[in-house]
């Protein structure tokens, strides 16, 4: 590959190293495109050794998640290191016409250097939205970023693909999320390691977090047996920036919690790099074998016979890719 | 394939078409595991004839959609036609734990012989959602099911897949669902044929609505010169029956719509078979390429190669896809 890379190439990734805006800005755009070129630019910028602390932060629309984000940046700030924010959720006031609160919050965070934020659009699929989003933080990273905080609603495979992927994630709810604990239920429980009950000056705060703390309770026994991190709840009023502070010196705790020993540490890498492996594999075979639009004189012969009565998609279907697996062409 | 078919599958299907509830249900957990048995099923179901009307209910979770379905079926039986209601959110109250209101709902309704409900879980990572989900429609249409309601939280790309994939989209927004206007904007305005403000007796609403009227007006004239459906905008409180009607009668005008012409609602089968050809032949690719642990080996070799800086994930990846699509195997 690395012959036929544009010399443009080298200098972004050495834009982006050098912590230069405007190149990550660009470099970001082609890893969000899913051009060969974004793919060459983070072949570039790639580190086996990540350097930041990726924190996702989920939750059902109207939980606040974005008050939440640009609260913890500051506060992150407010300590040391810099803050990457990525926004993939469709319904994030990053993405578009934040309301008044939100968006005095975010200027105000754009003008701090040491912030850099992002929106990602959800698009397409073909499921690759974990791998840009992945990528882009990669991009952050290499850009030197300490944190990056991934927002994203954590509803929908593609997101909780995204929620596998970072180091620390934040279940965010409110009083009235009668619902969303049911919709834990389904798996984010499991990949919650820290829980907000925001907007905590409604009414049912208290039953919300009973309900999480059972179930947290439930798991205890099993979670210790394994040495596995026990997850917490916190109580925050974002839009006043009350139990922020708590929030980030949980984030704190939980990784020191995964950089306990070496030995641990160095086993979740590995399972990082293979579960991205993975995940960019499954992408590429099927933009390589979808995206190309090779089917479709296919698809127009077979939905004629489809509605013709000849034959039903299911056998159709099933015989193409018997067909495929042998190694045969679309041809009969 | 006719010939390896176990008898119990022509039985199965015998009962399905018969209208046995017991059948169905059998048919519907076939297909939900997505196994051969469960395609062979629905290649027998299969009609190029569609007979059911789908609706799709989507929109945020706490929007009060499992409530309104339970009363739009409860309206639909008392006019005419059989009702399958498919719920596909994993928030749903119909999937867990229902608060109590929902499920004394519930239960009148499961009680009622022309009612079928059946709620999918979302599971794996190969976004067959939207292939289970329409597979599960289709077999309550063979079983008789004149009306078919997927309730489904409207995010997420394998959700979207759900929702294109029915003929009456209804959008449902709460008066406080500021952020989920923001949602509509990526996808769920051009989705929505009838949009749904729900608990309407709360403070906000007349705001959302006309928030959504707007997006409707800029949206007129160009629906206007392709003869499109114009969207219209119901209110309700779902918990008191109110409104339920109206949206009832909104539907049928939808489905009017849609039957106004043999041209275009033969135009619209087209697509429709075009479309599920396309996303069960994307989906048993991936089942085909990646289900099957074959990649295992490779992941675990790359994996080392990463994490000791010899290569990124991404030359390799692209590396063995450039070999795959050329017809080499995965040795070097």
């Amino acid at each position: 590959m690395t012959s036929t890379v544009p010399q443009g190439i080298e200098d972004l990734a050495a834009g982006v190293r050098a912590g230069d805006r405007r190149a990550l800005s660009r470099a970001l755009s082609w890893i969000e495109d899913e051009t060969h070129q974004g793919r060459a630019l983070l072949d570039r910028l790639y580190s086996p050794s990540p350097t930041a602390h990726r924190v996702g932060i989920t939750g059902p629309p109207g939980s606040g998640k974005s008050t939440l984000t640009c609260e913890l940046t500051r506060a992150i700030r407010s300590h040391e290191g810099t803050v990457g924010v990525l926004a993939v959720d469709p319904t994030s006031p990053f993405t578009g016409g934040a309301i008044l609160g939100d968006r005095i919050r975010m200027q105000a965070l754009a003008q701090d250097p040491g912030v850099f934020i992002r929106s990602m659009a959800t698009r397409g699929s073909l499921g690759g939205l974990a791998t840009t989003t992945y990528g882009a933080s990669e991009a952050m990273e290499a850009a030197g970023c300490d944190w990056i905080l991934i927002e994203t609603v954590g509803v929908g495979q593609s997101e909780m693909d995204v929620v596998e992927a970072v180091d620390t994630t934040i279940v965010v709810l409110v009083p009235e999320s009668g619902d969303s604990v049911q919709a834990m239920k389904a798996g984010l429980l499991e990949a919650g390691d820290l829980f907000v009950i925001n907007k905590f000056d409604r009414e049912g705060g208290d039953r919300i977090e009973k309900e999480i703390l059972l179930m947290i309770e439930l798991e205890r026994d099993r979670r210790a047996s394994k040495n596995e991190w026990q997850p917490r709840i916190f109580r925050t009023i974002a839009t006043r920036g009350e139990g922020i502070e708590a929030l980030r010196g949980g984030i704190e705790e939980h990784r020191a919690f995964l950089w306990r020993d070496p030995e641990s540490w160095s086993a979740r890498q590995d399972l990082r790099v293979a579960q991205r492996l993975r995940t960019l594999l499954r992408d590429r075979i099927l933009h390589a074998l979808w995206a190309s639009g090779r089917w479709d004189p296919w698809i127009a012969e077979c939905g004629r016979r489809v509605r013709e009565g000849a034959a039903s998609p299911y056998a159709l279907v099933d015989d193409l890719v018997a067909r495929l697996m042998a190694g045969k062409g679309t041809e009969g």
